[in-house]
């Protein structure tokens, strides 16, 4: 069930089964070295049957002999079966709420316990990206789902419980706030400028080069102008696409470069490198959209959000994005 | 300065300054006890020079003798003096900026060492009260300042440097999106139902009380059906104003009693009250507004945002706020 407010809009999923999960992660980041990480090769029996896999020919699922194994969230934020209905505003006034699906499910990046991809080498961190370009064609196929996002969460101030790497995937019957105000303010620059915002942004970028970390030969990777973190990065394709699911193979294995690099970066510059990652891609029900371009954020978590950042929905960032960029710039490996 | 991000939305204060602020709070909580408190009596000359104070008669400004001091913030987020001009839209299509104005003050609302406002008393919390009405009061007669927020930090998670109870007000020459959204949401339910969001609210939650933690003469404190966080708690005015600066003085002791009481209902049924508080109020610029109704947020930050809730603007809750609401109730002392 999504319920909604009112008057600030916000929407908000009420999942109790989540209290139930282990934290192995606390704010104060001691890892509890006597309890089995249930993630490592060996413990597959203790998650949830996996959906996909890249794993040796000679092995069986949910055995060992993997490399990327993809299961769904033993506690997850939404299901699939709840049946859908309307967001209720002719209903209850006050008390606004909507039955929503969803899928919430978890990739496992890595057989040994690794607690961050830049650990992993390209070879294994472009069958990630191949994970996650298999299940978002899987869910653009089901009518159920609208949208989806993949995301990482690396250290508990980032809201990982986790510390074996992972991302997750979240797949829904609606389309999230956030995204459906991006492909409108989308749809409006083009409709003003009769040109893509992000194209344009990547030409401009290239060009001043002041908030540019590094670039491929597929991605520009930048400290965004409107940075609300320090350290904030954005990875940007070069090439126009509006959904990420449509990734032609060939740059696969180049975002990989790309993702590693840009958390050595980090974790080079911060002096711990608590992150989220959120790939933002267009709605599954939406055709190629000349307007939107599919992109990666890359939020630090280091300094938290303060009160007037939640009373006003304007954030205070201590560190300008050009400075950023030239602290970041200088741990980029070739 | 203020920076747009054209596709989300979001603002940002770049402020460089604010990088250079002590930090005497740690995302792991340790206090630094060999750096001295700046906030504690006799530290006067540490901070700068204060603009209003609850002292005794025989004392002098910025020596000993005060219960409540406020000073301008050290490592201010805005600045008066920097002029103010347009969002630039018509200027730089890619990054739009914009010049801006402000003043970040703190309270500090102790004396004493406190780090928790439960062990202020009702006089001395109510004096507390008085200040932050005295500087609103002060504000909304400044041209050059349209809005005001009043929010607390408490804890290294929800962004607090120092650990001596204090609050921020932050007086900007813009209103900020949420308080827009807000006041326009107001708006369009009054047109639509010809009441008061606010009011209403009031009305059905006192009837059916599941989501009710206590209520005073003149407030109701409830688990918001959409709340963000677990525990997450509103206090809602009974008597319908727009402006918090306009609050009646008897009403301020109850108040100050209502604050008191919900912080120690988060103390006892959280193992770490991590919280943001923050009064939302009008506009100065607005008249009196029959559809917007001032109201306290209580943020328990216990609970990290992780990455779901930055890509997409939807929370995920494990915590009913019925249950909330339930555990909290508990803890209401007479």
């Amino acid at each position: 069930m999504l319920r909604q407010d009112p008057i600030s809009g916000h929407c908000v999923i009420v999942a109790s089964n989540r209290a139930r999960r282990p934290h192995q992660l606390r704010r104060t980041e001691v890892r509890l070295d006597d309890v089995v990480c249930p993630f490592c090769e060996g413990q597959e029996a203790t998650t949830t049957a996996e959906v996909f896999a890249f794993r040796d020919a000679s092995s069986q699922p949910d055995q060992p002999g993997w490399r990327v194994r993809v299961v769904p969230n033993k506690y997850p934020a939404l299901e699939l079966g709840a049946g859908t209905g309307s967001l209720g505003r002719d209903g209850d006034r006050l008390f606004p709420i909507r039955c929503v699906e969803g899928i919430h499910e978890v990739f496992i990046e890595s057989a040994e316990h690794l607690t961050s991809i830049s650990r992993l080498n390209n070879d294994r961190l472009a069958e990630v990206v191949a994970a996650y370009l298999q299940r978002m064609r899987h869910f653009r196929n089901d009518r159920r789902i609208r949208s989806a996002i993949i995301f990482k969460n690396v250290g508990a101030a980032a809201g990982a419980s986790l510390e074996h790497v992972h991302s997750q995937l979240m797949a829904t019957s609606f389309v999230p706030h956030t995204l459906a105000v991006e492909v409108d303010n989308g749809a409006r620059f083009f409709s003003d400028h009769q040109r893509c915002y992000f194209c344009e942004l990547v030409g401009r970028e290239a060009a001043t080069s002041d908030r540019v970390v590094f670039e491929t030969g597929h991605f520009l990777v930048i400290c965004p102008f409107a940075s609300r973190f320090p350290y904030e990065m954005c990875i940007l394709p070069k090439q126009h696409l509006s959904h990420f699911e449509n990734l032609p193979e060939h740059q696969a294995a180049d975002l990989a470069d790309v993702l590693r690099k840009s958390v050595v970066c980090l974790e080079r510059s911060l002096e711990e490198a608590t992150y989220n990652f959120l790939i933002h891609t267009a709605p599954f029900d939406m055709p190629d959209l000349e307007y939107y371009h599919w992109h990666v954020e890359v939020l630090p978590r280091t300094s938290g959000i303060a009160g007037y950042e939640w009373g006003t929905g304007c954030y205070i960032n201590p560190n300008a994005p050009e400075d950023a960029a030239r602290a970041l710039r200088q741990w980029v490996q070739s």
